[in-house]
């Protein structure tokens, strides 16, 4: 997402509907029924992301700024609203699946109608006042975004319970799905990975959360920009690889309590972990669902679907530790600083580079989010907007990991080196893999 | 269902065909979406009920009989085995609303492709081979009905989570299902019904599981017949109405422990039920969700949707007590001795009769499934058959209560005297009510 | 307990003083620390049984007749009440193991309390109120000895878990516990018992809950009499052994759905049983955990500790069933009018019995506790006392089965043809066996 | 627990007697039937703290020193130790309070078994070997410390379930435990604290766990010492009173889901929070359950037993926010560096301080732990020791919240600036308060 010129209306128009158009895009490969389920509490049906991104610029821009407001029906403010306690009732989280109505036909008319009435208001509103909506648009788009990422998340749970192993979309010819290794999807890579190598980094106070994203826009928990102090690290070059990860099984990896947490240790025990979400034993070797169909796991692919616990395991047994955020950042940085602007595109959305634009480091965005060693909590100073989008962020942060560096399903525009994804440490639905740091 | 002569191959297909379109015709008005969700365990997607009973056929007539058998798809036989342990392991039950594929429209052509080899089978088959197949296929045909009920009963219950109310069919002019009062549906009785009566019967020792069916079709469980030994005892000449009901909540019967048993009560307090299922408070009293949306309770109406639990504690509180099964059947059988011939057919199906076939009692048949006072255990001398077709009733008895008389769901040709319907007493989702008994 | 004459106060006090003190001397080996724990929500404290079944004199004798009655202490009516929801609240009965005080000694001091004023009311009042007060002193008395029985049921299962594998009481010499077989104590079974045989019953109308014990006591739910039909059928001569349930898992029974009802095929499955409660494997084959230590499972003896799923289960393997209630009394009736009086005592309280007194069947009485295939529901007629003793036994008939014969931990003179005990069908911490039956 | 002199045996000796005895001291009021009780998953009964705290030394000092080491019971090995997965299999966590053998005087003579031994070890002891169990005997004396004030806070929890409302301690006369406010009981505050001051620190980069405790001695988790940048930032010169809690309750607080994270507003409602743990609402208002009993709550003491998400959202309503542990820690060297030596005494064994000793601050020490707003992580350069000694904190470091500064019932010597203590954020059963923090 480029910067906005926010006094250009079709400018505006256009990064809206791109957005928007991109959302229904990737809902057009599944059908109704896929649509509807919802697999397990975290994840969501693919209509109620759809309806839920509508509700956002209902709400947040149609209802404060078009003049004879009126929702498109009262009951969605209660369907679809996720978790805006300022804004009203919400429908149990757990049980979206159980809605079958309005069904994705019906979502898509709201859709429809929710366009076309913010591309009317961003048209005929004042320059001030398209100003202030041009705001609410770009958190709006982002929000989109995120949701993007979500869906494709989510389907691939959705369709992973499901014993005919669909593939979300089996045509790689149309769909940049297939080239993805980091989403497990054909075709393998063409050869190993060079050894693991470890790239210095001086200790020193840096800043954190300053703003290079080429849109201007960041969401409220990257900042505010801060100093921090960092000690001297190493950071490995590129992420932990599928052959990597089985040697970590073949030595035991998931049977040794000392590797482990004491409480990622108990969940391991309680769910049977064996391997990374959505790998199966097959009398092929390991085999591995994706968005694709099921597919063998190429060893020399990054491991992906790993929860903090397993990473954090995996650390240990590598004699290594996860970087914090800090750590993270600070080397995206000097990364991008050394050239590596063409990798903030993830893998979906491929863009040629010449190997010299590439910077320091491997596999740095867009490939897997990349667990840190740092909880999720505020920077110093932070402060929730007042009202209802101060919900946004910051009343998550507890009891979650930071992740880094974004995923091959996220959306073009959407990387940035601030960039604070964030999981609690027992989830693995979420493209999640391993880089290791080191004190040097 | 009629007596069938099963040496005449097109009237074997016919009634197969007759029972197989009424299942599509009532899944017609359901969306995919729809037809995909499944509301909790109980309940069954209308999907799934529609591959399942073809997977009924498919296995138990097609594998044995039909030469060079192939699967229709091998996996459907995971996916579609509800519970005969004997034929292989199935797909979880309480997930059934997690698999999208196939979709609604997939299962119509497995159905299709069912059918045409069974009637292709019908045909072709010897005398003697078509008389087996004859008896398994009217099992298969009463399985289907049970599952139309459940059908019907499930997706009720599917809509009613959603806060759109939403009715699954709205049209009254084309759909049985409006004027059924005990599914709730309008329109409302035209006047409030007779002071409640009560039909006294001798005692003495009688036969039980007598089949009087005209198709002389009874499920393994109504047998065998034997005699029993029942007490002079009276009989309530017609169901509790919702007006009476709303006594009963008038005079805190939903908060007097001493009117339930035990685990009734820590029941209620569990769920904090304060009304029957579907009941609910509006600014114009109490209203209730029905297939053709909500509408306000008649107080004429029988009471549907009430648990054993529920329905013991009203005749507690009536200084009544529910019927025994024994005592159902009995006064059930003399009901029809008398001329009650036209009532068997349920209120979906409605059929005039006049006065004088009514018999003793009003609404013994096809209005709502009454709760006994008899827990579901084998008659005397019970065996269910070999193979995995044994698995059909027997496996079930126990901790079960018995329902007689069928209700407005239940399909044509489906109700009669000996009719064991079986449910835990805490459940409530199906079409249940009440009459009281009385000892002489 | 025999007859009392209600005119004589010092009989009264001598059989309220004797079922009292025996309480005490039950609790007498063990420590507070024993007493204390609840190991199940299903099991209670000793000191809870001590001081509830010194509470239900408290309640139902003291409080309506002593003048100037006051509670011992108010809160123990909260605490020891156990579910008499007409008397007031009560204490949370899984939590009945969090509560340390009043401790053991404390309740010592109550029950010494309460049976001093309990003696002195009875020596005090008038023939009639005395008449009055004998009624519900005797109720108090079969009461407490119901609690006897769950005291040493409780113990046996509150030091099971503990993997010091203590004894209640390791003394043999002093303590009747050790010579029951049913009890899996030492010494075992000096000899193999006979092949099992067959006694048949003719059928007929026969009455059902006739009162012969010798005190003249019964439970309400006994009756009230009336007549059953009974068809022709056999009973076994002796329970099933260990021997013989250890050909059944031999024959893979707990693996083998097709013996096993539904729902205790999926509880076996959750709860991995592979034997009965308390068998354990060990180097030595089956040893089990019994009142005094754990000791090798005897295949003499008759098998204890299972439920009514696994009960069922066996006697389909067995291809005979179990008895329905009322075969059982019938057959229990016509044993002791064969002169089997001698076994209405329990093991623990051995009567030496010449061979001539023991009747048709063997172990009917005081061995262990007999599943029926009879679910517990009131008898025809049968109606609870008005007022909070009514609470005692029809708020339970639900979901659970009745067994017959008492067991080994059954207190003297508690033992007669009417009684009904009952339990859910999962459970198996009481003293169950199996007596199989068949059709004639 | 001063400087050690390692060569000197009988200093060892004392110091190990002296943390021993005071276990026992500790123990002295509970019955055998307390000391059995677990009342929730978190708590261990008082007799499983006695037993575990031996075990540690047996295990750890006398199993590699002792010659002919025998243990001095192989099932205690099982039952009594905590988590350290390197020594064995453990007891299930939940289930201690199952377990009423042994008893509390068996786990007497327990103690003074290893108690004697290990004396006679320190005595025997050549000088080089006494040095290294030196080191592990000062480690178990923590660890035993450590327990002593969970014995206390969690026998607290036990009696707060009792409905008699039982004091542990009624005797105000010998008990320290009398005077404690922070541990909520009587007398209370003379008068009302003055109004909540701010004292200013300025930022800086400053050493992190740098030891200053008297014994020398620091557990792992407090190092490696490093350097962290600190904003410059303010911290409230006192804890948060009831009476400032009451007037957050009075606005509302508890019903406010702006104010909470989000985990915590779920976590509220789920357990319909009200108040702090162990307040409970009288006819003369607020009342909590003490040590001593219940009592008034004084609006003058610090508030007590709330949970991280109560103390969060108070900060959040207050307009402030939690302090992170570095600058806590900051703040508290500069305040013992202007004199508050005295201060680190905590309540329970109090010490007449004059004024000048106390510094910049008020109640650092002692008082209440301190939530801080940073989660449990390792420290930079953090390595556990090899082997199971290595389990004691590593392992924990994920999902819990760093508390600060000891709490009246910390035992004396075991407070100091660098000490992390640590517990999840839903937790309140440990004596958690409140100070507040902001930026400069």
């Amino acid at each position: 997402m480029s910067l906005i010129d926010t006094s250009n209306a079709a400018a505006l128009s256009a990064l809206y509907l791109r957005v928007r158009n991109y959302t229904e895009e990737l809902s057009e490969p599944l059908s109704p029924e896929d649509q509807t389920v919802q697999s397990m509490p975290d994840t969501s049906p693919t209509k109620w992301h759809r309806a839920h991104t509508t509700w956002f610029f209902e709400t947040f821009i149609l209802e404060p700024y078009e003049s004879n407001f009126a929702r498109y029906d009262e009951i969605y403010n209660f369907l679809f609203n996720s978790y805006y306690v300022q804004v009203g009732d919400r429908f149990s989280r757990p049980d979206r699946g159980l809605i079958s109505r309005p069904g994705a036909a019906e979502i898509a008319q709201y859709r429809a109608n929710v366009d076309g009435r913010i591309v009317a208001l961003i048209e005929s509103a004042d320059d001030a006042t398209r100003a202030e909506i041009a705001t609410l648009l770009v958190l709006g788009c982002h929000h989109e975004q995120q949701h993007q990422e979500l869906l494709l998340m989510d389907i691939k749970h959705v369709l992973s319970i499901n014993p005919t192993e669909p593939a979300y979309s089996a045509n790689s010819a149309n769909s940049a799905y297939s080239d993805s290794a980091a989403d497990g999807s054909a075709p393998t890579q063409p050869s190993a990975p060079p050894d693991l190598g470890w790239v210095e980094f001086e200790g020193g106070v840096f800043p954190i959360g300053k703003n290079h994203s080429d849109s201007g826009f960041t969401f409220d928990n990257e900042g505010p920009e801060h100093d921090a102090l960092i000690g001297p690290f190493k950071l490995a070059d590129r992420l932990i690889t599928c052959g990597e990860w089985l040697n970590f099984m073949a030595d035991d990896g998931y049977h040794r309590a000392e590797l482990w947490l004491s409480e990622g240790w108990a969940y391991r025990n309680e769910h049977n972990w064996e391997a990374p979400l959505y790998w199966h034993g097959s009398d092929h070797g390991w085999v591995m669902h994706t968005l694709t169909g099921t597919r063998p796991v190429d060893p020399n692919e990054p491991v992906c679907h790993v929860s903090f616990y397993e990473a954090d395991a995996f650390a240990s047994w590598a004699d290594a530790r996860l970087p914090t955020e800090f750590e993270w950042e600070r080397a995206a940085q000097l990364h991008i600083d050394a050239g590596a602007t063409a990798e903030l595109t993830p893998r979906l959305h491929p863009v040629v580079a010449s190997d010299s634009e590439l910077g320091l480091l491997g596999q740095m965005f867009g490939e897997c989010w990349e667990w840190t060693g740092s909880q999720y909590r505020p920077y110093p100073g932070f402060k929730a907007p007042d009202g209802a989008i101060g919900e946004y962020n910051g009343k998550f942060m507890i009891n979650q990991m930071v992740l880094r560096g974004g995923c091959a399903y996220t959306s073009e525009g959407h990387i940035r080196p601030t960039y604070r994804n964030f999981f609690p440490a027992h989830t693995r639905w979420h493209l999640s893999g391993v880089r290791l740091a080191k004190d040097s």
